[in-house]
């Protein structure tokens, strides 16, 4: 008896996951465990300790640590898994899916086993193939298993909008489907600035410049920091998420879902709008797509099953 | 006419200058220009942009831009320098100052150039000689140039008395006067859980040590990371002296200022208790001494000197 | 020189002022000064005092005095006015209308006088033909004398749709024009849950009785509380309006703007979409509209118009 | 299974209690139920309603509901009661206590039938009597029956300081015991201004007059607000205890808790340091006390006692 706080685990402790860790502490959702590897243990724990020294000056109040024993993941709430290597030059795409798949398997196995009720959402890339292997491994009910593309993506689309418009970014919204990246499926007739469609206020081919740059979003971000890519933005992606399982919000959020014949796919993880509350993915919203945008989908699909196919 | 954001420049794009400027825009404190130098130019723009596109993910409102150009600080409110380089190995303790206070030289004569009404923090090590630098090279009014390090000190010491009574940080306050670090004067008699004095709650024998360990709290964190120093705890550091100064709270943090007589020392920047406000140091509060407290501050004040006799 | 905290004045001092005053300082928007008429001084002063012993509680920072000295507005960023009577039994709308007139014309003169530079924000009822009384009497330009309906007609909307498909009021947006309440135009085709357009999840017959119920939203409250009218929803509005002018947010904000031939209108004060900023109104934005939109906004237009004329 | 969010009900819709359901709302605290007696059935709702419809324009997401109907309150975490009447002319102290403990026997019992998990906190006046009779009538163990008084008391105190030395009130710290008014044990010398103790800040004589202004504080909002008493800064008090209960925060925090020998008090309800957390009251704090401090809190204890014999 008696309220105690949430718990929630985030898995790699390299910068996505060091800063999805501060966005929780900040927003005091709960306490947080860092993991890593054995070998990265120190720095992991360095991670947390700097970060919960901030928290009396930033007046937050939650206990973060840093471990490379997923025993202190125990009965965690929520799961967030940001673990795996990026490609490195000379491998194979085949290759880096994987390495990550060896790596998702382990850690969904152990959470599985330390933290049985809770709930997963996965960064790790490719995302849509990470997060099905994490939902296979760890045999957790599919609205448990979640991952995250369609927030970083629409954030990002969001900012050029706001730039493009010289608005507040609060007024714009963005609406995609499929896969991340270049497979992204963008609905601009669902994105709006103040509620206003795009289309009246910018013109198409403006609005394809955009949508090309964000489809390149990630990329421009490794490319102008040379060594490493982004992790601001992706960690407030998964901040957001999180809240709206941990606050029971249910609201409607981009997210990768497993499909049982939703939008025509069967036994796939792919990007489409969610509700998102306290039980993981409440419902998935089916909407009328036109001729090109189910093409489009198909396509994105259709990569993302490629990816599967790797999979040993 | 019209009402305008404040503007706020870091000067370093380091992850200390990046986080401070992820926490000034998340707190909507006004638009942030995150400067390194032109060969940093893309990884500072890459960093920018990726705090930019988590805007929207977020909800905070502040333009957010990387430059290598100082021009693109004009008219900022105020500064907040990061810059400087960490010790090498082989490297002399007075190679480390003056190779900083060249950069700090140089910085703080661009922002006498483009923002010459701004208020100036300085977080750069070794940070007594480096406001030093700031305040001598700027001419800039004393109380516009201030040096941080008691905010971070007094964050980890209310960091491990908070774990050693399991209470909330938000109740555990610290007092420390005098150098960073080793140099550090803490007051224990003016430092209490929830009010009530430590001395009260806690054995003198583990207070020694619960100081001891703050003394060294930036070693532990560089020993645990292994390759790179403390960032979390100085960001947040900076960004609540920075919101004292932006909402003109007149607060009561210590701070490093200089000296006219105030403590017996005079031409100096020195850790002393401030009242921070829309002026920058608005007063500094003098206390009246032990004996011990005093001989403390004398050898803290004989060591800044020693650093400053290095400058050439 | 220095950096000075903003001032807002908020004119009148029953719950909708009460309230706008505690929300304004919880944002640390600024200082807070709350003014009411001379033999309401003591209940004036008693209200922010009561609020300003609750900000060490709540930890926010802003000093809010209560007033019946226009005096104590001097220099304020922004004044809110909230002041005016409401229809008691038996009194002519002509005699409220010119009662609320004379109020208003009183206060817009004081502002002018102690706040020449300031921008206003309008509440008071008839909200259209008040915002005009102060736009002339005030003698300030059109954009910074704006009305406030449109954020709190789409507040309730939200609120409604919120509850019909149990999602969160985070992710629901509606869109107004024209007057407020029965003159209220909805815009459903710009109304969304996540992005998707209302019309996709609720049917015509239950929008049509969520539009209803939204025309009546002021109505609903003051049948419900007996005695006396909405002021939570209120307060809040302005709150959103004021962030927006004092964080320079460019927002696109439905307001009540001075129209000089958008839409077909001129001299004359109507809702329409407006960019807010730091100059308040920035910008009108123009919608192509349907001939049973013109024609709603045509009537919504004449009942403005209708109220003006009665102005003496 | 799933995550559901913390469930808070406020007994009392008045000004008190309707503030009060406001801010746990705007903290994201929970689900908040506000509840009153039948023949204010309307009035409570329509308060709920305005809240709730102010909640998609300040951005939080919170269910308010009201309700003269208990059975709403099934299985809520928190419940705060605000419920009783004020002192009318010509009543007697004694038919006041009696009335309004009357009402709480009744509140008490139907959170003990409807809510029997559920923590109390009190703030009906005499508030010491009246946390004694929820807690006699709960049946609940000691620990989840809680009286606030001395945050309201601190809160005053500490405004006055801040306006005294012209600081920010975040830096002022207040400590008292015992009751509630002029019944409160102020502990100046655990009273601080950025950790220095008041006394070395301000002369005996000054301090000795902010002491008594804070002891009349509830008074002095009565007399300016001419006809009620505060609520603002009670609402506030409220909300930073079930914040500290609801997040599991360990505070220390000064409250009306049930002593069983300490500070040599037994059966009673009295001020006193506290530990809240999760499970409510986790520690009480003793205090060595100066002669003068006792002797004020055996006299505070003995007013306790005296209402207590009131009680038929």
């Amino acid at each position: 008896m008696g309220i105690t706080r949430k718990k929630i685990s985030v898995i790699g402790s390299g910068f996505t996951g060091a800063t999805t860790a501060l966005m929780i502490a900040q927003k005091e959702l709960g306490d947080v465990v860092l993991v890593d590897i054995p070998n990265m243990e120190d720095p992991t724990k360095g991670k947390a300790l700097d970060m919960l020294e901030a928290s009396p000056i930033q007046g937050f109040d939650a206990k973060i640590t840093g471990t490379a024993n997923y025993e202190d993941t125990k009965d965690s709430d929520l799961v967030l898994i940001t673990a795996g290597i990026a490609r490195k030059p000379g491998m194979s795409r085949d290759d880096l899916v994987n390495t990550n798949a060896k790596i998702m398997k382990s850690v969904a196995g152990e959470i599985a086993k330390y933290a049985p009720e809770s709930l997963i959402v996965v960064l790790s890339n490719p995302v849509d193939a990470m997060t099905y292997t994490a939902f296979k491994e760890s045999g957790f009910p599919k609205e448990r298993v979640i991952g995250q593309s369609g927030v970083l993506d629409t954030g990002r689309f969001r900012t050029f909008i706001a730039q493009e418009l010289n608005l507040s970014v609060k007024d714009i919204t963005g609406f995609v489907l499929g896969g991340h990246g270049d497979d992204m499926v963008p609905l601009i007739r669902y994105s709006y600035a103040g509620g206003i469609p795009l289309e009246k206020l910018i013109s198409k081919e403006r609005l394809d410049e955009i949508v090309a740059r964000t489809r390149k979003g990630g990329g421009e971000i490794v490319g102008l920091l040379g060594n490493g890519s982004a992790y601001y933005a992706p960690a407030a992606s998964l901040t957001v998420m999180a809240e709206a399982i941990l606050k029971d919000q249910r609201r409607v959020i981009p997210a990768i879902a497993y499909l049982e014949g939703e939008y025509g796919y069967s036994d796939i993880y792919l990007g489409v709008p969610t509700i998102l509350g306290g039980n993981g993915i409440e419902d998935i919203i089916e909407l009328d797509l036109t001729d090109d945008e189910k093409a489009a989908l198909d396509k994105s699909a259709e990569s993302v099953k490629n990816v599967l196919n790797v999979l040993q």
